[in-house]
């Protein structure tokens, strides 16, 4: 199934920069990782924000959530899903 | 370039029911021939709305507003466009 | 698998009285199948509002907007979709 | 009676995380007891959020702030109470 | 219990005014009735909309529905129902 | 004349524990005074929230923010006001 | 007292152009008559908007009202009503 | 004095197609002659939607309000105005 | 030219208590001053929250631009700036 | 490509105040660079407040993302970017 997931990261000011550029390297790890298994199927950057919009592939709804909730920003993120449906007029 | 972009339609009551039929069915066809020329990438169903969310892969700005002011529904709808640019983290 | 699913009802006052009454009649008539059929699994009314929360128990997205499109009210509704997962405290 | 509630959560990052940890453990117990008890009727985690939406059902409007104003989290926490009404269509 | 409620009315412009005149009338003898009856504790006009606010003491939220729900201009209000418990601050 | 009043308390993380605690019996025994002298008519805690409606029935709009801005926990919160006139419907 | 009151315009387009003038006149003598008594203090146009910002100078809300909802155009405006109260740094 | 001025427009399903179209280009032409006459700056489409971005330099606030009033399509249009100052940083 | 300005004061916790009242007392006499030369013509508080609304009349928006960024309190300031134009009944 | 971009910066109170001033400085020979460049068209300061709309014009989304996240202030800024469209009525 899939879900449009919208994230935005706001990195507090408190946290050191040698901890935030680990997270956000274990981040980029998580999500190639998740990428290569085929249910992370797409991330694009919003232009201009520290944001991005993706497409999750993935069983169900817990399965989304054990993924985002595992996210290394997760706690300095806000997330909004999107369960999406096959459309009438999609050619796929 | 890619774009999101965010389709509400809102067909008023006003609209007689066989003209509001034949601009869907208009609007169906438009969508699949620039789905087969490979501009309109995906287009997906909001779960439980009139509304889609899509995304665009295009010249330029001017050829988004293009297709898009095209749209047989178009007066009927409202639009979002976001513009995404490519993440560090993709794998693509 | 589990939605919160939010409508509200907002019937134009153009819409006939005899057309908005068998509407609602069959409105209910749907809910209740769904309802015996387990899929619509909880319905509360919002004090003081034409607005539902309402629980779907489903099998996937594409069942869920099957439903919702299908809804004789469809037209007339505002909804909004909110994906629940199990949460760590349930006790269920 | 039947009370939807929303609860988001958000520690502040200077909270010690032996402290979070503390609270939030004590969060998952006083709540399982509320449920055993029948008044917090259900919890559903949303997807991809540190937030829930809880059924709960109590004899009135100052036993529910009894029991949320007492969650070990509450003042980390954002609170929208819906009160919920019999529906004329529910089967139950 | 208590439950502060507000009310924004908004007649559209294709409702007769002979019909809106006398809803209104029926609306003011349909409060007065419950304000006589100590259910409808008090209303108060915003200045300067067509809106009020009121507080209702009523047995449950059923109770309450069926009030608002049977209001003559129900059907164009925008109600807001906001439960109220007793504060610790009050001398009440 | 009356006021509706909507009073959001958030004291800081950092305020400590003890002021906190002070300032908070402080605001009782100010409240209590002002409902003594039937300045502040009506006080109830808005279920689920560290959030008051009032009703203030006072002189004229410079008394009402004096006695708002000499609330001791006046500088952590958000206060709106609401201008409250008779009702055509009421029968006070 | 004085309040600061913002009012947009929202004419129907169902409303015939002649019964709009008439009603636009109609406004403007009625304006004009409670600037020339003292009570509307201040009328300025919200540049390219078919609104206004205004004050007033009543003796209490319930005049303040009472003017409000006797402008000709009152049933096609949405009003907000903001009251001021002295600051301490006007040398007023 | 510069001024960016976002307008949306909204023409009802009521008008006739011919009075819209008449009015449309009647727009243009107006547009045309204030871009030309210097007063118009710069208008942009935003794209997807019907509306756009324009910068107007112009005397006065007075000479803006009359410029966005005598606008063809004004009475179905959304305006906000923004005053713009010179930036620090712009080397113009 | 004159213009309605907004704003809302929110010094943050962290800033030293006598930091606070010095730039408040500076705050003062800087805004007296400038009423004393006719360019802030008024200035009102909203009851019950730290924010006024002002009047300005200066020569142009770089005028204004530059005596609100001066502000003592302007870092600690949120600000909205309405452009005001004559209005039709004004009779002034 | 043109793109409108809405920039708010705020720098948190527990930044020191060289490091924010040293960052403007920057700021700014980023800024004029880019403006000289011709990428960054045009920078204009929003009246009253700490931001800025500005005009870029590049060759793509990924370009632009590239410029704005380069920015030295770039973590404390809210950013809105806007595609624009030629306008069916410019001149130019």
């Amino acid at each position: 199934m899939l879900y449009l997931v919208h994230m935005v990261v706001d990195i507090p000011e408190t946290v050191p920069a040698d901890v935030a550029q680990e997270t956000i390297a274990r981040e980029k790890a998580y999500s190639q990782e998740l990428q290569r298994g085929g249910e992370w199927a797409e991330i694009w950057r919003v232009v201009g924000e520290y944001a991005n919009y993706s497409i999750f592939d993935v069983e169900n709804h817990d399965r989304l959530h054990e993924i985002l909730s595992g996210l290394p920003l997760y706690r300095w993120m806000t997330i909004k899903v999107t369960p999406l449906a096959k459309h009438g007029s999609s050619i796929r």
